[in-house]
């Protein structure tokens, strides 16, 4: 396929209709961000990128960055974290307390707020100095020093994250927090507070198209089984309330942020980024979602 | 790889492990079947079959047959059918009615219960005499005139099922049934009633590995984009509560029934069904998963 | 306490206010009603009765006719009863799904839906012809023989009980009905559909006012133990999702119907009943809340 | 009624029943008392005290001190805390977020920790010194200066309370706590650290049977009609799940605590206390629950 020519016409076709929805705005940092931004960049796995609109431009990737903390605990505990979190769609609200209730206290993935949560837990067992290790542990993964934390962003969730306290503290009280609640809502909201270009996002996330291995350096990152799981988690529940249809529509595995940023793989292929602020009512990128489901009904590759 | 052996092998070894969980009894036929069966059948795209244990055996494929009769809704109605169903991930028991409640009585998908009713509806809408256009239908997708209802099982499911008689009225009393709820679930339970063997049933879903295409014949039974569908619901709603989990263990798209089978496919390859009564704690076939999780992580292709 | 001036103060004042609400539709029977009737009946423990408004004119009690069976099924069964019923308030609407999906088909109390279909079951368990054993025993409760079905009524809520069918076919797959569902749902739909007028109301819901005992004949309905259970029933159930508020606002143990009939009863003193057909969005009659929240702080009489 | 031998028999004859259930232990100070306790004191209007067992030994009075916040609250706002606050029962454990979730944040009503807390968020808004005031107006109810806050039991509340922390966190973040939630929260741990004498808290609670007045004193505590309306939700939401129940087997307005103790009323005779602290599953005192059900049994006296 030319997948230049793809992209532009993708991009333009996106571009030239209604940008719907609205930006996130339960921190105010994040309401301040321009809705016009739009940007995209596909890495191959041979390293090259296409790029259209604002691939360059940093933005907030939140929620992204749980798969990043996700494949770090893999890395130290392997399939023992499962003791404390499960691998099922979560079919409510990201960030539901109903479902941790009824399952005392295991959050049904990592990818919602309270599986990341545990999964902060897990990483603070285990590193010295969490939040420097976690943030080190993305750079080599992105192979990019300048990746960083965002102190602004990471106050703004704290002064605003009543929920994810009472997440924190409502876990513990069913004994799956093993650390300190201040020191583990601490790492989370640094974690979330990340910020990379479409660029960046798609190369870092190229591991999961290549077995496990980073791109071009051929470091093994996770092993391909590993990568291979990923994958599958984020397929089944990358997207919210709206996994199924992200599935259904686009076929890839992926992962979205309320900072409108979007990453999803095609395996053995390629990873792909999209950003753009406003979201649709199931809190996934308006524009993203429709660019990727634009994107492979035209190139017609899909996992399925 | 060597089909052929690795078939055998995986086979020989699930065969040399403890048989655990429960034959299905909430209909009494279902609980007469010896659970010692175990058969495996693998089509790959060219027509060769691969097969180990029990493989010509007829079994009563129940659930399974829900993707069946989607594709006939599909080939009727194409996207028309989301007005009245969804398609995410149920997030819990597959019979829940707490779902509809909270959701004004739409399913939230094609493979739980109440979507198949409602599937059924709408085949109930469209066909002179559903039940006999419906295994019509069957029987040309399978390519073989001798797939027929249970009249035995179909009758067991209509003195058992009033869990399913009430999820038919109480989606009626929402709206979204349009015709007779007596006729509607009377399909319904026909539908559950399907006969197939391993043989059978994976060259039946040989449509869903190639394209929409079926086997060898290459007949169109749903366009590329509406057979990538089919496989993106079943990947993540085909499993009940453990849709994650065999994304997560075996990473491919399958569906299964409460009679032990399991039907999976991988896109561009192949289609393997399992059958063995016994299930696990979720409700599907406990050798049927190990079988097909010990399966791909010999092959090491997945979706993912 | 001057009853007569009270009730009329009472009855003036709320009709000079705005009757706000909707007449309940679920049945067409039931819409057609003129919203505009508003009739009162206080009873005293002597029989004397002071009326206001339309207190002649016969009107659907619907859902308060389950105090009646209720009584039946105690008479017959006394405590054995609660083995298949709990006694709690339901917290949630009046014919709620989700919490008999979550209790095992256990109904939360005998004034919702689900219980009343369950004192159903059991009526039939001990009469040979509970259509008629039923109508006969209110009449005799009522001390008047002109009481009876709506055949209307009853038809009307057949055609248009898909609910109902449900959730009788829903307890049935938990055996929690133990005989045909057609012949329960039956008698539950002709339990719905009494008429009486707000004389006979409080008249026949005098006994509960009375320790049990008939007014006048001192016929003992049920025992003085049973009757203040049933009382306490009222007090906790008897308003689906605004027993809270009625406790609070009102203070006497009550029960309402959509028909827009509520009755309470003043232990040792006296029943009272009120019929306006608007009901509020709790579903209970707008006017008939305001009638007796007025009342009661008149009187400055209540159970607390 | 001969009161002094009816509480005499009455505790006898539970004194020689099996003492079942187990103390509570979710904060270790109080799985440290000796569950043999057992205290009776019945406080008439006139002022008489009856009792038996362990009357005049303090004990942690926990929920039950939910109810002189609300009276409080009621004394500074009066209906206007509604507009935060449900009255209705809870129908499900005493500490649910799913409510919360279902209802954005407005408690069911103050009786539960969820209620409990926008109560002393209340009382935060309205007083300078809360912790001080708050214990001052209870020494005021009780008209004994030696009420007092237990320092221990607050700070084992305090180490132990993630579950009431997240709460509290879950409600800010619905905007239904405007105060800062660490005070919020110390109020509420402070105020379940209350302990009382049988004898105390019965006379404390004379005033909800004597029309809102002190005993004895007279002095207006609350209003005739906020001293009904506070019976009516202890009667609807003053035992958990098990408030129903109550009703129907004791028939009286009450609260109990996780310390073991209950206080009921008899508006316009009698109030009364039980301490026993092993608990029956529903979380009231196993022996309190049948003391008063055999005490109304006996007395055939209860407000219905």
């Amino acid at each position: 396929m030319d997948c230049h020519k793809i992209i532009e016409d993708t991009y333009a076709h996106i571009l030239s209709k209604e940008n719907k929805g609205a930006v996130a705005t339960y921190i105010p940092e994040l309401g301040k961000v321009d809705p016009a931004h739009f940007g995209v960049c596909l890495t191959t796995n041979d390293g090259t990128q296409y790029t259209a609109g604002d691939a360059y431009s940093p933005f907030s990737i939140q929620s992204i960055a749980k798969v990043l903390s996700l494949s770090l605990a893999l890395s130290l505990e392997d399939t023992m974290i499962w003791q404390r979190l499960d691998v099922e769609p979560s079919g409510s609200a990201f960030n539901s307390l109903v479902q941790l209730e009824s399952e005392n206290g295991i959050p049904r993935n990592p990818l919602i707020n309270a599986g990341a949560i545990v999964v902060c837990d897990i990483l603070c067992s285990h590193l010295k100095d969490p939040k420097k290790e976690l943030i080190g542990y993305i750079r080599d993964v992105a192979n990019n020093d300048t990746i960083q934390y965002s102190e602004t962003i990471a106050q703004s969730e704290k002064s605003n994250g009543y929920l994810n306290v009472a997440l924190v503290n409502f876990m513990k009280s069913f004994g799956n927090i093993k650390n300190d609640v201040e020191q583990v809502i601490d790492l989370y909201f640094y974690l979330s507070s990340i910020e990379m270009t479409c660029c960046q996002l798609s190369k870092t996330f190229g591991f999961l198209a290549n077995g496990g291995k980073q791109l071009i350096t051929n470091k093994q990152i996770l092993t391909r089984s590993q990568s291979q799981r990923v994958n599958a988690i984020m397929q089944t529940c990358g997207f919210y309330d709206e996994a199924g249809e992200f599935a259904y529509k686009v076929g890839l595995p992926g992962k979205s942020g309320v900072g409108g940023g979007i990453v999803a793989v095609l395996p053995n292929s390629y990873s792909i980024s999209v950003w753009s602020p406003k979201l649709n009512e199931k809190g996934n990128s308006y524009r993203g979602m429709k660019f990727l489901q634009l994107f492979t009904d035209t190139t017609r590759e899909t996992i399925f």
